[in-house]
């Protein structure tokens, strides 16, 4: 991902420092490679962080060459994370914004690549310019450091959870000889279903009220367990299809079985 | 389901006899009403069935009734349970299809109602005219009696598992203060992505050959991680998301920590 970051930024003109743990990841790049991470830090007035976790971001950070510049952290973190590095970073003298990347390295820089920012929205003016280089379909999605952490989160979990169900349900058909492009042409068409059920659920939640018109929990219940039984029959794993069956027997008996499904995120 | 159907035939001009076990039912539709299941079995060349489960069905179908006509079984069912009654059609002289309805009752009849039928072809194919009324987004799936029902298993199977996370990730972003409204046009842009994957993960399918070049089952295990830490944080049910992580730590170590995530569809 820094690869195609560094790409980015010098296909778009910017003059650009880098430096990773490893040297020679920088081989055939239009850079200037520094020998040391705070070398690259003091070298522009926007610095970008992108390593392999939280505390190898920490461990990099030099207060020192970074003091007076903006740094984004596009390393992947919790919003606790993304607030605590904020709180250090003010007390250094560090404008800092946290940076969140949905989109694989082969489409930063393209429509397709998707940027989240949150922190001090002048900054994020200031270098929107820079930024944009890496995908102009990027928003500032709040002052709250974490807020773009806590987003990415939150679109991991549905997106990790749904990606689960989708590669179980390629087991599930494979198990019945129904062959994977067939499988694969069926999900499509099924899953263009979602937007709508996605904006259902949230005007839901937005109003509190929970109409099983369409589809009663007691309901979900039942077609979880037919899925269930030919799951079973097939001997595959139903982890993740049993927990999700345990949510809707306790929304069942918490007295929810005539609401719609959406009444399970109601806090 | 059976009053939106009824009056999707008699939309489309077709003389159209119903019974429900509960009277009433019909008030208002341009349908004749048998007095019993074995009347209006009788009454047409055609028979649906959409009842609550595979044992009600059973219940109501009358072989000196059904004998020589066709019966489309709409009643949610399994695999086994539709390759049974097919059986059973065929030991009592009724030509047999399955169907599965994916569509709610309000756009039985439209575009965006999805039929999937399958038995004997040369029965869809006679009458086919008058099922084109429920939906002409319609196939036939195969002469396997239980095609239709493993197809529906399965996507059932990816989407109540999807919409587990969905709601999952709405329960998360509310805790972290993100407004239902927000994290739905959030989510939306997320899941444009999901085609493209199911495309990729049937194509390694295809192929045996899970490369991890975007993201390898190790890395999906940290970012699982990484959800779970700030659903913990939070006190949120994390059952689903767990279940899914035990998934991926198995293929892990069985050795598949470099494989894309697909593998885990790999039999």
């Amino acid at each position: 991902m820094g690869r195609a970051l560094a790409t980015a930024l010098t296909t778009a003109g910017h003059d650009t420092t880098v430096w990773n743990r490893t040297p020679g990841k920088a081989t055939g790049l239009a850079v200037t490679v520094a020998d040391t991470a705070a070398e690259a830090s003091a070298a522009s007035p926007l610095v970008l962080v992108c390593v392999r976790d939280q505390s190898a971001a920490e461990a990099i950070l030099d207060a020192d060459a970074l003091r007076g510049r903006t740094l984004v952290n596009f390393t992947g973190n919790s919003p606790r994370q993304a607030r605590a590095l904020a709180s250090w970073a003010r007390d250094h003298d560090v404008t800092c914004l946290d940076g969140v990347i949905i989109a694989t390295p082969d489409i930063i820089g393209t429509p397709a690549a998707t940027l989240y920012y949150s922190g001090p929205h002048h900054a994020y003016q200031a270098h929107r310019p820079v930024l944009a280089a890496l995908g102009e379909n990027a928003d500032h999605v709040g002052t709250d450091p974490g807020r773009a952490a806590a987003l990415d989160t939150s679109l991991q979990d549905l997106l990790w959870t749904a990606l689960s169900g989708v590669v179980h349900a390629f087991t599930l058909a494979a198990a019945e000889d129904i062959a994977p492009d067939e499988f694969a042409a069926r999900a499509k068409n099924l899953i263009g279903i979602l937007p709508d059920m996605i904006d259902q659920i949230a005007e839901q939640l937005d109003t509190g009220h929970f109409p099983g018109d369409d589809t009663t929990m007691d309901s979900v219940g039942a077609v979880m367990d037919h899925i269930l039984d030919t799951v079973r029959f097939h001997d595959l794993d139903n982890g993740v299809l049993s927990a999700a069956r345990a949510d809707v027997r306790r929304a069942v008996d918490a007295g929810h079985g005539t609401a719609g499904y959406a009444r399970l995120a109601a806090r």
